[in-house]
């Protein structure tokens, strides 16, 4: 099989992580019978300053036509207003109705201090408060906006949905390894602020018990927790948890948490998930501080590859890279300076392939 | 001076915790010349059900007519969708325009490893998505609701400046103790996430920058964050914050998250604050698990009474109950099971109360 990869690495460090993703794909054994092609898009802020668009049409067609997968750098937001800007991976992942967006945060054997983490984000990634729906009005007392959260019932439903199907894919993977996790049953909790927006809100938690109340999740237990009690929660006994499903705003907000529970987020990797189609991107920003240096941390990026292989049939392929990535932070001798270490992108991203 | 204070115990360990907060205030040295009286007032979920509304007139009209100032308790939330049921607290807030809610979160000498903790989050209390102006209609794909975000230059603008005002006070409460702090300047960081809602969480940005350019605040160091990297930064290196200011729900979210790094939500207090008026309430919950059992954590109720009085212009008087509940937290011999102790309320209480 060959699948032809969108390669968008944007602004910023993306222009470093993303080729680091290319080379790994490369890289994989050919044991796997598994080939890629790549074609180079672009998107970001430099490409809005160049062209007047943060998205190209091209980007959107190419990927639509051509891909199968892409994987996608970071971009750069302007620090003011600037007219006419908007992100591209906001709008990318609505125009490819990539609708679910799947960030797994887990602790390797090497950084766990008793405490192993393993748990996974499953975001809403279409609508919520991101539809970007926004007015403004001159009042008396000066201006006054407005944004519009929009919950819908069939949006809810099938984040809620894949949730479940995530969580019992999990459990089958730890159930032929169940030395290195204590969890018995697959866990899905929801995450929402009903007890103020009971209508949205309400409709989401109502959506999400109905859903994961579906025959095949009955080995499934469902929990829910409030926004800000998820947040105390998930800083208290993050190990506590499997699958957490939210919807988009509240997905963006625990999954930064999360990373912060691992020590970098150049660790956390995420993967914008359609039907049929999957954008892997590192949860980190485009780092203008270290740009240019050489020393972005490419682990996120490397398991966005494994994690848009995973949706995209080829758990084989994605198991290989994710165990070369935990064996080199668990040797812990390469190492980029975000995690404590001296190596560069390039002798981190060389340490992992070796291990492939 | 005498000071009428309602008070409104709510729910669950509210009616634990609050005749805690009233004993408090009844104990204060009368070197301080300043008297309390008191009335009950009623609200809650049990308000709810035995009245049909969570938030009685007469406690509204109470507090305007006849309270210097309140404490509240807590509520319980219905665990499934009430009809004719909304959270008292958020009305009161808006009723009585309590604009703003101020989190103070700070590590003792005992808790803290090294790294103290001492930062306040100052959050709008008036609109934002509190606004609950909700709809849902019926479409093609199923329910679909929406919520208002509501943003206005005007709540954006006295929050911000209350912001500023805050951390002038802190710094001037530091400087006459400078051993405990090595912070040298006040420090506002603007919480937001402009790069997706550029109007409205862009209106409240821009005006808090214009707020804090006030030559008031010259003294006063003016950073942002986007509210999802906030929480990464929060958990990452919480000893660099000192004043965060955000719109009603991040504030919500990160005063918990803030919450999580001090030990325990029955630390926290809070003051819903308005011109000339305040009202005191601990951040925790009802927390029917332990309800009636008499072991709830007095300690952020205590905190929440200082609060209220600092902002009624007692700072003296706060000042007494703050440092009689450090001494309790740093000699650690009385304190309750959320704390790892094995003290009851009133052994806390007891404690606190012969150190003023
Ligand atoms: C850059 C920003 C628009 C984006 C988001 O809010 O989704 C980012 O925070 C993320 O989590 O991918
Ligand atoms: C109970 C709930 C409505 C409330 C809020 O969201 O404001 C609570 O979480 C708080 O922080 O006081």
């Amino acid at each position: 099989r060959t699948l032809r990869i969108g390669l968008i690495p944007g602004d910023g460090i993306g222009r470093e992580v993303i080729p680091a993703g290319r080379r790994v794909l490369e890289s994989l054994p050919s044991s796997l019978n598994l080939k890629f092609s790549f074609v180079d898009l672009e998107a970001g802020y430099d490409t809005f300053q160049k062209t007047g668009t943060a998205l190209p049409d091209k980007t959107v067609d190419t990927l639509k036509k051509e891909c199968d997968g892409a994987l996608f750098g970071a971009v750069s937001s302007p620090s003011t207003k600037v007219a006419g800007y908007s992100s591209p991976i906001v709008a990318l992942r609505k125009k490819l109705d990539l609708f679910a967006n799947v960030r797994p945060v887990k602790t390797t054997l090497g950084s766990s201090n008793g405490n192993p983490i393993d748990l996974v984000i499953v975001r809403e990634n279409t609508e919520d408060l991101y539809v970007k729906e926004e007015k403004t009005i001159e009042g008396p007392d000066g201006k006054v906006a407005e944004a519009i959260k929009r919950i819908s019932e069939r949006a809810s439903s099938r984040i809620s949905t894949i949730a479940g199907e995530i969580a019992l894919r999990r459990q089958k993977i730890r159930s032929t390894a169940p030395a290195t996790s204590t969890r018995d049953q697959p866990m899905v909790t929801i995450t929402h602020k009903s007890n103020v927006l009971s209508q949205t809100d309400g409709l989401f938690r109502e959506t999400a018990r109905k859903a994961l109340a579906a025959e095949k999740f009955s080995s499934v237990l469902v929990e829910e927790q409030i926004v800000d009690s998820m947040v105390y929660k998930l800083f208290r006994q993050p190990e506590y948890y499997d699958v957490i499903v939210a919807p988009n705003l509240y997905g963006d907000i625990l999954s930064d948490g999360a990373a912060a529970l691992v020590g970098s987020l150049g660790l956390v990797p995420s993967a914008n998930v359609g039907d049929g189609f999957a954008i892997g991107e590192p949860c980190h920003g485009s780092a203008p501080d270290i740009e240019g240096k050489g020393i972005a941390n490419p682990i996120a990026t490397l398991r966005s590859v494994a994690l848009m292989l995973e949706f995209l049939g080829e758990e084989n392929a994605a198991a290989k890279i994710y165990s070369a990535v935990d064996a080199n932070l668990d040797e812990a001798k390469f190492l980029s300076p975000d995690m404590g270490g001296k190596a560069s992108t390039n002798e981190v991203l060389n340490d992992v392939l070796k291990r492939l």
